[in-house]
């Protein structure tokens, strides 16, 4: 590899980051990261933090993981790459198909789609719900209906169902007939209801409103996150995804389970919709699938779902989509030998209990610090904490204090990830208690400096 | 891994591929590829047989590519992920953009967004280019403009550019303000124009009809394969692609080349832009940019285009789109060695060499069999055969026949793609001359049987 010296001459000079002003990065070049081990990672200038993020909610098992690296390793050696396109397929991938129906059981899912990541499954789910009612008959169930606040990704369908404006604007027109329902969200909401049980029931009826508005009929699908992500970790009342589920099958509405962050053990248990206690008709992972070392996710597909498809004698079944890199075999050793070490480790058990850990300590920065506004959570490791320049205006606290927060936390050896007013934690599902002490510690020293 | 017996009872059972009904993947279980070396792959039962498809038109240097293959596990071991979004980068991603820049100077084309693949980074040229016009304050310009016959993969965005009813019907309705313009098809076209030179002036001129019909400051971008890839391998006369630069640039419209499959040496060129001799506004790559082991792409952007953005004092041009692996440190390093090894052995001079001797062979097997309705190449190793049962009527011949076509070419030797009626060829780019007479040598048997 180059130099430091090139390395900061050129950095951010000839890309452009995700999500980020290109002027931005030029003004404020981003952190050269450099190396990584267990759930630390190291910058050029030789700083070692605590990855609180996880990658981007998805490297698991921690930036050590050799299992998962002698598997890619091996695989190159034996067959570095082939599509699994029509009439070919590899070992990898049948082992690895074999093991997820037998992980997603539990979840009726039994199928699985491989694609590159979680922005592509969501493509794949949408496109499979409309073709599915296609098949079926009934053509004019083509409409999504999705969460304000949720996340699916910046392809264009994801983008169509995404519920936050920032992702959408300058993307506009985006796909007809995507509608979106208030979110679950304690801390706002448009109907001012602070009791999460009682919020869950408001918007469950603001979905089945939008339902009855649109007709059930022109409805393919509805999606959303287990436990809201990107959005700001926003952990629905238990009885919301159950009542969607209701919902949706009194309509005959596909539900989709976005579980690219919560499958494979973030929440506590291994998917989100396992966590609520709901079978998705689809379900679409990635990220933790392979521990952020290859890109790969798996969409996951309800037997009666699969069988609709499988028995289809019209031609209307054939699925017209995929990928270059659909079931790669470097990607689908990578996913065998991570779920293998996921379920050794237990990891979900881990989750859980560090979560309630995490939790209890937020909850009490948050009695100590009059700039967090709301702590969220409490499902496993994914929490966030918005912080308010005002508790009682709530008005969001402004970017120049909420990057003292970070910077503070980083200096202590803690990378937090700021979003808009939210700090989002997703550490390693393999943290210790100690890290998450530390962790706490380093954003206590944040929100007193800011 | 898991024995023979094991993968062929679980072969297809539990996973959907790609392209195919769902139905015959059970009845006609895929061929288990399990090893590969050089220019040939090797199935289960130990079938050895040369790649004429190069993976899926990617795997350009062959199956034992090492310093890939050691540039992956190298970076894996230093640091095996981290995200690009806003605040973070990592030294591999940063040598490869500055490596990129210079690769692509020729092009115009300076500033890199990494992706995960081809389809990826349709989408992300498809918003850059609305995305472009809103900064400028050119908010109305939002449509696409694309030919009949392109491929721009299957996520949302990209299915609504696509010019084959095949990847669209099922998924309908797509984006809006799509539009699609005949291509350079000389074998059919609705013009009946056996000229290549006027064919190309009869497209252009409905391209331009399009744009005044549409008006042009609806419009953002024109979207085209410089060699039109999975719609058959159409070449398009040498004037086309010149006459559309020249069109959009008289019409404010952006030029998005669809560089998946042309970049990095297949025409006989670096890129398939620079074949033409034309500057695009993007260039999307990916496939070859790491030999198909690891899914990445890199979206190439104009300099005018990159200033706009980041002279841009509005925040409309805040980038918000981005993938969990835009960037990824060992897809990075894996493009740097890829990158390094493809110019070291100028696979792109043995490109057109070895198309040459390609196209010759073809012509010769057109010449002998009277099912092979038209070939076409000549632009380095991207070939097809067009089969039909009647050259008069131009009738494509039956998938039964085709597929004895395949299935003599695979018994002696040769795995080739079949398309419809097409069968393509895009073997690695390191072919011998033996390799290219063994591949020539197989059709004919293949030919000569159906």
């Amino acid at each position: 590899m180059k130099d430091d010296n090139f390395l900061k001459e050129n950095n951010a000079r000839h890309m452009w980051h995700p999500m980020t002003h290109p002027a931005d990065s030029l003004t404020n070049p981003p952190k050269i990261i450099t190396g990584g081990s267990g759930v630390r990672i190291v910058d050029v200038d030789g700083n070692e933090t605590i990855d609180a993020v996880g990658g981007l909610w998805n490297v698991n098992l921690g930036y050590s993981c050799a299992p998962v690296k002698e598997a890619i390793a091996g695989q190159l050696e034996q067959l570095p790459y082939y599509s699994t396109f029509r009439g070919t397929s590899n070992d990898a991938v049948i082992e690895l198909s074999f093991m997820l129906r037998e992980f997603f059981a539990p979840d009726g899912l039994s199928r699985a789609f491989f694609t590159s990541g979680g922005s592509d499954g969501i493509e794949i789910a949408l496109r499979l719900a409309r073709q599915y009612h296609k098949v079926r008959g009934e053509a004019g169930r083509t409409k999504y209906l999705s969460l304000k606040k949720g996340y699916h990704g910046t392809h264009t369908g994801g983008a169509s169902v995404n519920g936050n404006p920032n992702f959408r604007t300058q993307y506009e027109p985006l796909l007809p007939g995507c509608f979106h329902i208030p979110a679950p969200y304690t801390y706002r909401n448009p109907f001012n209801e602070t009791d999460p049980e009682k919020l869950a029931q408001l918007c469950l009826a603001a979905l089945e409103d939008e339902i009855n508005f649109q007709g059930a009929s022109t409805i393919a699908a509805f999606i959303m996150e287990p436990v809201l992500g990107a959005g700001g970790v926003i952990p629905p009342h238990a009885s919301f995804m159950p009542g969607v589920r209701d919902i949706c099958d009194r309509n005959g509405i596909l539900l989709i389970a976005d579980e690219v962050i919560t499958a494979y053990g973030r929440t506590g248990s291994w998917s989100g919709s396992r966590h609520w206690g709901v079978q998705p008709d689809f379900s679409v992972t990635a990220k933790a699938i392979t521990n952020g070392y290859f890109p790969f996710g798996a969409v996951m597909i309800a037997d009666h779902v699969a069988e609709t498809f499988e028995n289809d004698e019209t031609g209307k079944a054939n699925v017209a989509s995929g990928y270059t890199y659909s079931g790669h075999p470097v990607g689908a050793a990578a996913a065998i030998a991570c779920l293998k070490e996921t379920q050794r480790l237990k990891v979900n058990d881990n989750a859980a209990a560090r979560g309630a850990e995490m939790m209890a300590g937020l909850e009490a920065l948050k009695a100590k610090h009059d700039i967090v506004g709301d702590v969220r959570g409490g499902e496993g490791l994914m929490n966030a904490l918005e912080l308010v320049s005002d508790r009682a205006t709530k008005k969001p606290l402004d970017a120049a204090r909420t990057k003292t927060v970070f910077d503070t936390a980083h200096a202590n050896g803690v990378m937090v990830r700021v979003s808009g007013p939210n700090l989002i934690l997703s550490p390693p599902l393999v943290v210790t208690q100690q890290d998450v002490a530390d962790i706490l510690s380093a954003l206590d020293k944040g929100l007193a400096a800011a």
